[in-house]
């Protein structure tokens, strides 16, 4: 099984990226990927860089004119396309919203981010409501998987989830980089640790996981790129470089992993009668 | 803040073990640290590489002689001593637990491992109840830490109950190595998600993680040392070799800690309402 990262810089404008998007789905799929998922937000820039309202503008309702190309781009090409968008569901009320597309361009549904962060240039609690749709999990013919998206990714439980309802993929569409004044004490460090804890999740969930970041410079953000697939075992199967912009391919063996979990049994041995307090803030 | 993991082969008998570790014990506090933890079931070899009746006389009562010198150790040294045994509780109840003595010799508490292995040459539900004792932390002088025992390191639910506890350091006694027959074609799969996953608690719980692990062969066992320290960025701060005994030493910041989750707040933003599913076996 065969998937596809897309991993872009901002190219200005809503309908250059969109089209730019476009094509590289179809260069994907004309290279055997059946699982194409873009980036964060790819139809824009990382607006979230400020908090300003004119930036609602880019939300898009679901379904609408940008989903319905996107449907018929899954049905043209017979790929499962994963679409990162800024969803508006009604005035005042905006998500930032993944939407899965089957290879008969039907909706598969769509997936909320509940982690929802705010800190200077990733002011994203001004923007988006905490997502509202738990944690689903989508059964297609090339696998079952889930979507986090970005700042889930540091949160060890939404894996889990997904993993509990079956995912043997996940996908996390991102945007992260280094601020200026941070990158050269703490460039590789930050990197480091997103890298790591999203192999840290493969691993514990005997999954593929999948993280798709941009790349380029968006004042003040210098976003990092590198996407990358791990392993069930935390091996880097596939990865992107910082700066440019690329399709990133993997092929993951989804029979292995069910042979990994017999002998690695994870899932068996869970004290679930130990684990209620996750739910408490702190302890 | 200095922490010291003793990483030992088996000296052949429990005599030699006990011993050499003391030894050990009392050349890290000269060295100046603070907190000194042993591997997984110092005492004895691996004996859980098989099922036998004859095991169980490695068990120790908790308090007993084995206990009582440790507690005159940690008063001797000035150090809190972090001690994996094998324990008693009464006839045909067993437990692998962890015992922690303060500076002053007071018996801290104990951790009482809850996730238990059961494969072949890791037999560890033939002697080992799952653990009763929750996941408890403890503050001491040197900083607030938690215990976590081998199979324990798998599961993130067990790093994230610690974290939300205040934990700054977690660790994690084990015994794990490489079995003949897997090594040429999955050694080093093995080790990285190993690797992989303790680094990704580090992170998700921006905390520092220390693994103590074996070195030497016991049949058919090849332990793979590795002992490692990684800080909140996933980065290895200090790591051991793969075939010697040696202490492994790392300086903590704790105070690095708080600033961190200032700029970094994930505990602010975990979605509690809606992580009460991960109690289920699967969804």
């Amino acid at each position: 099984m065969k998937i596809a990262l897309i991993q872009n810089r901002d190219h200005g404008n809503v309908d250059s990226n969109i089209k730019d998007t476009e094509n590289k789905i179809r260069e994907a799929a004309s290279n055997g990927a059946q699982i194409i998922c873009t980036q964060e937000l790819y139809t824009s820039n990382y607006f979230c860089r400020e908090q300003s309202e004119e930036h609602f503008a880019y939300a898009t309702e679901i379904p609408g004119p940008l989903t319905d190309n996107l449907s018929l781009l899954s049905k043209e090409t017979g790929t499962v396309i994963i679409a990162s968008l800024f969803e508006k569901a009604m005035a005042g009320l905006y998500y930032n919203t993944a939407v899965i597309f089957d290879t008969d361009g039907s909706l598969l549904g769509k997936y909320r981010k509940n982690h929802i962060p705010q800190d200077p240039h990733f002011e994203e609690k001004f923007y988006f409501a905490p997502g509202d749709t738990g944690y689903p999990v989508w059964k297609t013919k090339f696998g079952k998987f889930g979507i986090i998206i970005c700042w889930d990714q540091w949160y060890p439980e939404a894996s889990r989830l997904l993993a509990l309802k079956g995912a043997e993929i996940i996908f996390a569409p991102t945007a992260i980089g280094w601020l200026p004044e941070e990158k050269a004490e703490l460039g590789e460090k930050q990197y480091s640790a997103w890298l790591q804890v999203q192999r840290g999740h493969a691993v514990a969930n005997s999954c593929y996981f999948a993280a798709i970041n941009r790349v380029g410079t968006e004042q003040p953000i210098e976003f990092w790129g590198r996407s990358f697939v791990s392993n069930h075992y935390g091996e880097l199967i596939s990865e992107g470089s910082t700066y440019k912009e690329e399709i990133i391919y993997a092929v993951c063996d989804l029979k292995a992993l069910e042979e990994h979990r017999q002998i690695w049994p994870f899932f068996r041995d869970r004290r679930i009668d130990t684990y209620s307090d996750i739910t408490e803030r702190s302890l």
